[in-house]
């Protein structure tokens, strides 16, 4: 089968085994997407190598057992040992021994066909377009914040980044009936924002209102949106982390205005992907203006190139 | 009357005119406690000039109508503008108009009489004596915590630093229930935690229980028991900052290590004073170990010189 793969720091389409299903299932892939952690990865971080990609929806193939066969899924992309304290209390996700699809020690989805086990896999309702379902990761992600930080009616929240990620937290968070602005630098962007009735701003109106949110979201990948959120919080605000910056200069903390604004600083990562759905599947969410482009798996390559482009949202691979 | 201030980068003792009533209490101090603050403002951090000092107990002596006269207070040593957002919600802690007594904008305790104003004044019950009703200050610090994070009895939490602040935090948290791990390098005050049934570990010990704690305290002022904290935080714990390391280069934050394992730095200064006096009421700390020596005003300089040294604990102030 075809799979683009990261083996000595090129990145190209290639023909490896099928996966086949042991005590997995293998899913065939109807469409996967492309995440700057993709980029990222191709790029070094986290000294991954193999198959790209946990972005997916797909239907299952082979199972132990031949549960879930015909099924359209998507797929917790952690795995974790299932023996440690945290896997016992239902926490994979953080598992020190898990896997990770396409990041970590484990094969990823930008292929034909991808391997998870059984447990990971949720089933997608009819209504859902694949279009829609393959962002279920990305979404379940934005969704976390919520598993992080309480946010109620009456706060004034922004999300620093009008990216994927941000346009995502922006409509979650606002689903929950907060007062949001999305702060970021591309008009056209933002108005996808602006036509769910979510407040924009540009980053040099946002950083004049200093300490006034709630909680800031900082998902723009970059070590000023860090600066940029810490600016517009409030004293005991929480400042959501949801990127990782790699290749940034660490940002360093002021430790003072820490301890002395009682700020935390949360890092988010991952969420469950069942509230994604139910968001998906009810509509709630625009996810059509979020998509860019679409390539086959073979263009692979050309795809990941046009994902970096400033301006390109969501690149989609169809195996 | 005496003052021990800090003024063009000298401290020394001197005569300064004795406050006046006005629209707030003057308070006869009885007793007034160094603590670490006092030396790094001393150092110039917060560029405070004036008489420092914010951990007291005393008399009022003059008050608006006369209230509380005669009355035996400790005193919330933030003092808001009252018109503000956050003062009008009843958090004068953070106001960004505020006086804070010793520390910005408005002569300290370490002085034969002060000025807070009235509602800033707590009553001590009778039964709680001076050399402990000054401890009200750093003990709410400890109890602050609470205030930040939720501690449940099956928590594992560490506090990092075995200097008053870290046994009064280890002591408040051990009285929730949970188990406590506290870490220092002095055998001689890990003993004062023992004594109270917490559990105690050298650095070198505890940086072998990686990833263990649900919540990790740093309390030790240094940029290297935030970087002991951070190791032995589980994925999705919470580090409690408590100190500001002035003077040390600012800690940088590892970004990845904060998203991937969902940690939350949560920076935690002041503390509301009635759970303190509670606890104090009750004897359920153990404070007369936490006292090392007790000087006259007169002897300000020294004894702040004496509060700098190693292995010294809490020095008191009688004017």
């Amino acid at each position: 089968m075809k799979a683009l793969r990261v083996e000595r720091k090129t990145l190209r389409v290639r023909e490896v085994e099928k996966p086949t299903s042991g005590e997995e299932a293998v899913v065939r892939v109807h469409l996967s997407g492309i995440c700057n952690t993709d980029i990222e990865i191709a790029r070094g971080y986290a000294g991954f190598k193999g198959t790209l990609g946990h972005e997916f929806v797909g239907v299952v193939e082979e199972s132990p057992g031949g549960a879930m066969v015909g099924q359209r899924v998507v797929g917790e992309i952690n795995a974790g040992c299932g023996q440690c304290e945290l896997c016992s209390a239902g926490d994979s996700r953080h598992c020190a021994n898990r896997t990770v699809l396409g990041i970590l020690g484990r094969d990823g989805a930008h292929a034909e066909y991808l391997r998870l086990p059984l447990a990971n896999l949720i089933p997608v309702p009819d209504v859902i377009e694949d279009e829609h379902a393959v962002f279920t990761e990305p979404l379940a992600a934005a969704c976390g914040i919520l598993e992080r930080v309480a946010i109620e009616k009456i706060m004034r929240v922004a999300v620093i980044g009008d990216g994927k990620l941000g346009l995502l937290c922006a409509q979650v968070i606002a689903l929950s009936g907060a007062q949001v602005l999305l702060v970021g630098k591309h008009p056209e962007k933002l108005r996808i924002a602006e036509r769910r009735g979510i407040e924009t701003s540009t980053t040099r109106e946002a950083i004049k209102r200093k300490r006034e949110f709630d909680v800031v979201v900082e998902a723009s990948g970059a070590a000023s949106g860090f600066a940029t959120a810490l600016e517009m919080l409030r004293p005991r605000g929480s400042l959501v982390l949801k990127s990782t910056f790699a290749g940034a200069d660490p940002a360093t903390i002021d430790q003072v205005r820490l301890v002395v604004d009682e700020i935390a600083i949360v890092g988010s990562r991952c969420g469950r992907f069942q509230p994604a759905l139910d968001l998906l599947k009810k509509g709630a969410i625009e996810i059509d203006s979020l998509i860019s482009e679409e390539y086959s798996l073979d263009k692979g390559v050309h795809a990941m190139e046009r994902a970096e482009k400033k301006g390109v949202m969501k690149v989609l691979l169809r195996p």
